[in-house]
């Protein structure tokens, strides 16, 4: 049931003493008057007072700016109506082969679900590359497992059109033939949705995100914001950028929440962490690739090192790889990256490098971590020791 | 091969400039000559120089001081002798019923080799409960799923005596029947040689483990000792205990190695971190049970909480426990346990709380981490943080 994906009912949420007002939709913040006015699924027009505010407006998706994107058989990807709608049309049109337009987290997760669905998928980047911001070894190597599977990839591929022609759709680029299929999925990525805050004159910013306090306080006192409609503090980049996951709008939304019923709780930041599962790989990233890091202004250099997950007697071992990127001069830890399969501990090993990078851990100290070790799990140093260890001699 | 267990080849130490002297035993240590006595396989003594000197002569097990111990098809579990004895043994005799004697982890693990081998298992347990310093709910489930895989657990059963009447072994205790067996395994711990260190009036204490600094320097300046003939420093007790483990010897062997070698390197100390993997099970554990906390002057309190390892709606979520023990006061974590099957990355979603716990995090804390999440693997809070949240509800 598509119901169990929400994390809670509405009795659960009423049961902690929350009303809701399902199907209202706000139209403006009259600040002055500190109201919200509301209009209901009848149309009817209300005022909401309120003592604070929070906003969490979330983002909508990026919509190419081209034609046929309105064509039966397209689909964006982001709410549950979205999704309802795609199971729909492959249950009533059955197509067999799917382009999906985005080659980033969620395209690959498409791509993964296709598949399993045992459907032709095609999947068209506009760089080079699949997977913006990931060590282009690991990049390809992720392509790999994809062609493996039966997707076939076209990167440096820009989408100028969609047509339909007859009962297939071409999706059509600056360059190369165009790729026709039965259904087009399109996730290049998402942007706040900020009407609401412009009403009240609040302040935005990234990608037009809504500028916050380390509090998660808009420019106007007492108005808060958290989640996809905000900018997000990065700890490692000392600066705000807009990253709209899940787990940064958790973090948001808990300091958001908490401060306006009176606390006083600050958003300790993202590092850009993200794992995404590829058919049998999983990669993980935490912190800065060495080229964010020049950006950032730090001096930063990289080791890479291939290993096996476990001691290699031990039946089952698999080989993943490590990358380490870190300060040269302060030798602090600046980023991870981690390559291998499912099965083999890959996400949360990545996340010992992540907490490791929340403290400004140098990499000469990760081989002092006390780390669990058993023949069948991990060797007496793990994995992210031995990075850590080729890092350190090499610089 | 046997010789595939090996983490280097001979040639790969000497490649690395180190002069082996294999076959040979140090037999004193002459501390004011700066010369260690030594004999090899013919009977020939030297006297060998050194400016500094290392011991890494390790534990032996402990054997149990009852009658019994000496009779064919009884094996201590040390050395890789003792591993090709108990293989020379399995394949010429063909037991079928093994008696382990010594329920921790490395009978955990002879357990599980040996129900491989699709043989009979007795366990056999002096204590009430399996696993030393396990949470007593988790150490119960542990003992469930060996049964379930057909081994018998006798916990409570103090062995008396070893008797060998016809083609058996017997197994008596002070009560309860005697258990019969075709062979018996024994591993209940080990003590450190230190006959060696003895010679030249180098200090021992807990458990007979030789004393020594921060730095592994011993008594005597310029003799270090490192693994499991030393004492270990606790970072969470804040005292020298008696840890023999792979990961703790490896830390304290580099520490030991640089400082005689003229550097600088203060082992930073273990934290308990351990792992074992019992069938489909994984149980991990850093940091200290409640009752070790309140010896060691602390106001502990627990809680505990069973979660999945991903958003459930994801297919192949599995349960698992997290215990979290943290200061009442100081809401400092001191400890965690983690309990969950085989593929949930348990082992490595326990050392987050390990690198947490080498940070002296506080509870409350832990929820401001960064952690990957994709469905497949985790929840936009990890598992680590819910269980840090009901702690930090509760107390």
């Amino acid at each position: 049931m598509w119901q169990d994906l929400a994390h809670r009912t509405r009795e659960d949420l009423e049961k902690a003493g929350i009303r809701l007002f399902l199907k209202h939709r706000a139209l403006s913040i009259y600040n002055s008057e500190k109201t919200v006015e509301i209009i209901d699924e009848l149309e009817r027009k209300a005022f909401f007072a309120y003592d604070r505010l929070v906003l969490a407006t979330g983002a909508a998706p990026r919509r190419l700016g081209i034609p046929g994107i309105d064509l039966p058989g397209v689909f964006f990807l982001r709410w549950m109506d979205d999704g309802l709608k795609i199971k729909n049309h492959l249950a009533s049109k059955r197509p067999q082969k799917i382009i999906l337009i985005g080659g980033g987290y969620i395209g690959m997760e498409m791509a993964e679900a296709m598949l399993h669905r045992r459907l032709q998928v095609e999947v068209v980047e506009r760089s080079q590359l699949l997977l913006k911001n990931v060590y282009p070894g690991f990049s390809r190597r992720i392509q790999t497992e994809l062609e493996s599977h039966g997707a076939s990839i076209h990167t440096d591929f820009t989408v100028e059109k969609i047509e339909l022609k007859g009962e297939k759709l071409h999706v059509i680029g600056s360059k190369g033939r165009p790729i026709r299929a039965d259904m087009v999925l399109i996730a290049v990525g998402c942007l706040p949705q900020t009407e609401l805050a412009a009403s009240a004159g609040i302040r935005t910013g990234i990608n037009g995100a809504i500028k916050v306090t380390r509090r998660m306080e808009t420019n106007i006192p007492g108005i808060y914001a958290a989640g996809d409609c905000a900018e997000t503090w990065n700890r490692v980049l000392n600066r705000y950028t807009y990253q709209p996951l899940g787990t940064v709008a958790h973090k948001q939304g808990r300091a958001a929440g908490e401060n306006a019923a009176g606390g006083d709780k600050t958003f300790a930041g993202t590092l850009g962490t993200q794992s995404v599962k590829i058919m049998n790989l999983v990669y993980a990233r935490t912190g800065l690739l060495a080229e964010e890091a020049v950006r950032a202004g730090y001096d930063p250099v990289s080791s890479r090192i291939e290993t096996y997950d476990h001691k290699s007697y031990y039946p089952g071992a698999s080989s993943l790889q490590l990358m380490i990127t870190a300060d040269k001069k302060t030798r602090r830890l600046l980023g991870a990256q981690v390559l291998g399969f499912v099965g083999a501990e890959i996400s949360k090993r990545l996340d010992i490098l992540a907490t490791a990078l929340y403290h400004q851990m140098a990499v000469d100290e990760l081989e002092d971590l006390d780390l669990s070790y058993t023949p069948p799990l991990s060797s007496p140093w793990d994995p992210v020791q031995t990075a850590a260890q080729a890092w350190a001699q090499e610089h």
